[in-house]
């Protein structure tokens, strides 16, 4: 909003009211449409100009060679990139023969909404061509979030003045030219002409293209239909070869005339059924979707989401932008996961190719806690697809010399992708955070049939994992020796707090579920030495502490190494990693996003309050934020430490790091994540929610500037809507059994019809506000300050 | 020899009494002549067949790209390559028509002998073609250490039996087709015809071609001429394209003649010279070797090694294998470094592609330390090439956000072309090797000029390095963290002691080398401040020890790692980074090769005797010795602390890793530095010399296998030698002022004509023989046991 002063933020939808092509690419990414299967970017109706086009299918990958200067021993060879898939989206006009194009001609008018409500992209746009002629084209797009296969488009044009000759080319386009891409590592790997062309058909209004690609196999059908409504005499032809289909609509409308035309697109893929399954199954969808019709898609999709805001809102009142940023977080974590089914949630979703389509542990430390409370079988479906790949898991971890499962540190089908170790393997922590979004997953929703299918065998299989990781020293300490932990500029360090405690409790939970389901237990084979094993290696986790500093050392030796040269570092040398080698980074008090921090928010109880306010001060110093899954964890903590103003700092950082372009990053797809993150930080920060074992506690306290936060969850097959003022707390249980939760420590119990309204205890004073790095505060700040 | 049945050890030369082509790729690499600048295998004659064809100009390389799956900051972008150039060795004989190829026809006899006295290599054959007829042929072979640029072959046929019609086709070949290699990372990038073709001209009996690498751009010219010695009626011809120049001599021989040709080979190559200078200064080294003629070039070859090793030789007796072995490393040392004159000696010398051709800390750490007392102007020169290439050192240093100078860990030319920095830019020692070697050869040789020139400038760069690398802790202990040591299965570690005393003896050289030369100092722009913050850094160096173990911990946090599982390490999965991840190795207990150990053996006054007794146990029983750099310095301090016939064992595996194709990779090249390392064991180990400060002490003990051991050095223009049985001690000063040196503590001074003798002490107990990992014990051991 601060950035893109053409768009207005309100309550249920991001509107832009002018047409920045300076910024096309990042409203792209914004606008883009997904249900978690089927991911659409905001491309305009016409496809040019672009700054990145993209359709995207999840999991559907290319293969490209992964080289190395130096090979090694278990170094992945090959590396999966999400692939742009078959254009469905492009409808080209030409008026009286000019085609339409913003570039040419005169804008009169150009507006687009992204209406989270609807879940709909609505534009509307007056345009004059070069000629003089003006028309008046109105498009709504929707990916449908429940026919999981489609996406339609209905496309409206009518004359804004006298008469007009109009044709309408509906388009499919397989192997789009893609951009030349930067060096940024963060960019995905550029692919040229990925699929290669099978057969095509075409009949009446309706055509398929498919193909496949190149080195992964996999088969791919596009198909579109048609409906279309115009003045008599309107004309339709259809054609199609190799990489285009193309559906032509020709029409005169008079003034008061409009063309109508309903553009139905549906896809189907698979590295095992043939192309005469995958053409049939399109075929069957575009019928499907014929039969429904626009109106019965668009109502679809509005009940759809009226069922999930019903559990899932988030209201901020006294700041705008602000309440977007929570509704624009919740519905594209939403669209990143919904109809995901048991495939992998990329760390962009499907909103564009960034870090090549990977999932990463963004996933069950990010997002699934978001999902988790508001659409809980998108998390139970992410956390089956982790399931599903457990072969591969244990693979990776016999070719490492482990017991176990080990999670690949980024991947799309489950094949370990990364081509650096030190922030790849050696991350061993993503197995931990998988253990744990399954016990938030089983703690918060008490579903036994996952547990028993799912969750049980990943707690087995990761803690495994740690026994065979760590060792006992001479003094009967467990060990966690040479991992790499959240903050990546730390790699290979031993004894890392955030992984030792996510390893405590990833044994301690599997101990207790192999309890709980002995027949489940045996069928794995965990005997009963195994899982006291397990209890005794989480009993004895090292934690390191330095005494002198009177913190804790987010691994060994940390708080020993020499403090990074903040004083001397550019703004423009951020991020350090594109401007220090990681040799500098590594060996120095540098942190590039929360880990201590990130461990005092999830292992809340392992640390004292007071331990806390230390810590989060000295670390607040070293953190740098090159990654955008720092300031929300930031947030939550600073609210926990009472620094209430830096905690609001961070919430917005976090919340606008794409409305706001902040990583600069945004054209390569949205940072859900940090988008999830800033919920996590409304709730958990100034709501103060914590949900330890079962266990609820909140205790909400809002920064100055807000007036009023309310959040609804759900919660074990309860609704609850939380408000909180400056002054009370209301609690309101919607439906399900009586709830137990504790208020700033007091325990109270709401139930239906009886909402509990407790007053909020004064802050303690706390101490003064911790510093940043030189130039490192957050993005508002600097901007208030520079 | 073991290995090799066909291989006779005499005192003064390898003899190989028939071909086995099985080992016709290690013979080449034994067989290998060389004089520092240019490079020949022992390649058969006629071309074929080969293990690996080899024409080596020392720092004459190509460039290729370094990949990397993912791109990080300060990464070399690409890579220096040895190029195999043009083949000036070939002699083809053609007998009534039959080309002579060892795999055709019989083979009557086939004997070669690397003559390391006369500095030849020589040829005997008698081969019966598959036409019946029988031929003698004898080749003599040299690279001259005189007349650098020039190698010589006299070639002598002879009819055994009936009258003969030979043709002898002598070329000169370009882009020869190299072998498919393997995966193994320590062989060469594969280059496909490196060489573009420039000119070729030919004159008489002599050819000429010149090239230009692709992409290095460096120009090469490469000559022949003849001199023909033939019975009436011999004829000649000459022609030359493109790669390839033959000279074709034809002759009819009846019984008890002979064809005798003496083929003259001369190299130029430069980056900026233009090809005429090139093809000019080929033709003046042909014209001034045929000046010279073969028997000039012969004694003047024999000349130069009377003068070697009347300075240089080891004798043993007890043991042939190793009596040789001590020879071909002295001879194979000085080849590798004899005429590089101002250019890097890489890890194989010229005689082979191994590791690309690469120079690394090899040179400073184990070849200089014989070339000092050997021939210490190589020494001087190799060191020069270092202070030639301090500007991209700086240049690195800078990159890296260090003062200074940063060598490279692998390099040709001066360029980093390490592509994994973990055990490449990380491996800061070099800095200090490098300065080691300097700090010894002005110690040994009191070389005045090379100090001013040299010396002083390459301490005080590495001292600065060193400043800027480590830090204080608040406690005032100078910590350089996050460092690789010698030991590459422990990379990225803080405080390596060997890493640190290093840095220790660097700044405290470079603090009294400024103090020696205020103008030096001050054109370098060192004050006083600089120097003293040396001196205090220096005396305030971490030294990791561990108080529960009673043992120095290499690295901090080391001891505290898991050990190795070695008891589930099979045979096969050495060298274990073939066969597990660095992620794993780093995070263990395993050590590569001496690391503690080296630092005991190069910083000996830094540990108790104690000490360094239970240290060596600790180590011993986690090194693997993966690493051809780990056996010779095992050898030095098992000898120290009483361990003779281990000691024995270790020093064997270093002085036979190539004679016995101990590593499995001698077709790549020799082990120069283990070679001149089992020459520091034999002469550091057995004899105990030790030279700190200047100051020699000298403690000859023998293993039950020898009976005497002698050893004569050069020290500060003395020629000094030193005999040893089990009992007694001789030292004799061969020319010389008097020299002070301690006999076990003893004070002795030793004068021209009065050589001082002294008993031997009576060896004091020592605890039991330290263990290996299983299967790990030195060679001989493993081969005794199973």
């Amino acid at each position: 909003m601060i950035k893109h002063a053409n768009f207005v933020a309100e309550p249920w939808s991001v509107r832009e009211t002018s047409l920045d092509l300076e910024a096309l690419a990042q409203a792209e990414s914004i606008f883009a449409l997904s249900n978690g299967h089927l991911g659409l970017r905001g491309n305009l109706d016409e496809g040019e100009p672009f700054g990145m086009p993209g359709t995207y299918l999840n999991s559907f990958y290319e293969l490209r060679p992964l080289p190395y200067a130096e090979a090694g021993y278990g170094y992945p060879e090959s590396g999966q990139t999400i692939v742009n898939v078959t254009n469905g989206k492009i409808i080209r006009l030409l008026v009286d023969d000019e085609p339409l194009d913003v570039r040419y001609g005169q804008l009169l008018a150009h507006e687009r909404e992204l209406d989270v409500r609807a879940g709909v992209l609505r534009r509307h746009m007056e345009w004059r061509s070069p000629a003089g002629t003006a028309v008046r084209v109105r498009s709504t797009r929707l990916v449908s979030f429940v026919q999981r296969s489609v996406a339609a488009i209905l496309y409206e044009v009518e004359p804004l003045e006298g008469p007009l000759r109009v044709v309408v080319q509906s388009g499919l386009v397989a192997n789009e030219p893609a951009p030349a891409r930067s060096a940024d590592p963060r960019a995905a790997a550029a692919l040229e002409s990925p699929l290669l062309p099978d057969e095509s058909f075409e009949h009446d209004v309706r055509a398929v293209l498919s193909h496949t690609t190149r080195n992964s196999k996999l088969g791919l059908a596009a198909g579109m239909d048609h409906v279309v409504d115009g003045p008599p005499g309107t004309d339709t032809t259809v054609e199609s070869l190799g990489d285009h289909a193309r559906v032509t609509v020709a029409a005169d409308l008079a003034p008061g005339e409009r063309l109508s035309i309903v553009k139905l697109i549906a896809y189907a893929w698979s590295g095992r059924r043939s192309h005469p399954a995958l053409r049939d199954e399109v075929v069957g969808a575009l019928a499907q979707a014929r039969h429904t019709g626009w109106k019965g898609l668009f109502d679809g999709q509005r009940a759809y989401l009226d069922d999930f805001w019903s559990g899932a809102d988030i209201e901020l009142d006294g700041d705008p932008d602000l309440q977007l940023a929570m509704r624009f977080g919740l519905f594209h974590t939403l669209q990143a996961g919904a109809r995901a089914e048991q495939r992998a949630i990329p760390a962009k979703g499907l909103t564009g190719p960034g870090y090549d389509g990977h999932t990463f542990w963004d996933t069950e430390r990010f997002i699934l806690p978001v999902l988790t409370y508001a659409a809980p079988n998108a998390a139970a479906d992410a956390l089956r697809w982790r399931h599903a790949t457990l072969d591969l898991a244990r693979e990776r971890a016999s070719q490492l010399g482990l017991a176990g499962a080990a999670f690949p540190w980024r991947t799309i089908r489950g094949q370990e992708c990364s081509g650096y170790w030190p922030a790849g393997t050696a991350a061993f922590h993503i197995n931990g955070d998988i253990a744990d979004a399954v016990i938030r997953y089983q703690s918060a929703t008490g579903d036994e049939t996952f547990e028993r299918e799912v969750g049980l065998e990943l707690l087995v299989e990761t803690a495994r994992l740690w026994r065979s990781l760590g060792h006992h020293d001479t003094e009967g300490r467990f060990r966690i020796d040479g991992v790499t932990g959240p903050d990546e500029y730390s790699a290979i360090a031993d004894n890392n707090i955030y992984t030792n405690l996510l390893a405590q409790r990833n044994m301690q939970a599997a101990a207790e579920a192999v309890a709980r389901h002995p027949r489940g237990a045996t069928r794995l084979g965990v005997d009963t030495e195994e899982a006291a094993a397990w209890r005794d290696a989480a009993d004895a986790v090292v934690i390191p502490w330095d005494e002198a500093l009177g913190v804790h050392s987010q691994s060994e030796g940390f708080t020993r190494h020499q403090i990074w040269d903040f004083e001397n570092t550019r703004p423009d040398q951020y991020p350090l990693l594109m401007h220090f080698p990681y040799f500098d980074l590594y060996r120095k008090q540098v942190v590039k996003q929360a880990d201590l921090v990130l461990a005092m928010h999830i292992f809340g109880q392992a640390f004292s309050a007071d331990e806390k306010a230390r810590n989060f001060s000295y670390y607040e110093a070293l953190t740098v934020r090159d990654s955008s899954l720092s300031a929300a964890t930031q947030a939550v903590v600073a609210a926990e430490v009472g620094q209430l103003e830096l905690a609001y700092d961070y919430f917005r950082e976090a919340g606008l790091i794409d409305l706001d372009d902040l990583a600069q990053n945004t054209i390569d797809g949205l940072h859900i994540a940090s988008l999830a993150g800033a919920l996590v930080a409304a709730v958990a920060g100034f709501g103060g929610l914590r949900d330890y074992g079962g266990k609820l506690s909140v205790a909400p306290r809002l920064p100055a500037r807000l007036e009023r936060l309310a959040f609804r969850l759900l919660l074990r097959g309860r609704r609850l809507s939380i408000e909180a003022t400056k002054t009370h707390a209301t609690y309101t249980l919607l439906d399900g059994e009586p709830l137990e939760l504790t208020h700033h420590g007091k325990m109270i119990t709401v139930s239906t019809g009886s909402p509990v309204t407790e007053a909020i205890p004064p802050q303690v004073a706390v101490g003064p506000a911790p510093s940043q790095p030189k130039g490192r505060a957050p993005a508002r700040r600097r901007n208030a300050d520079g």
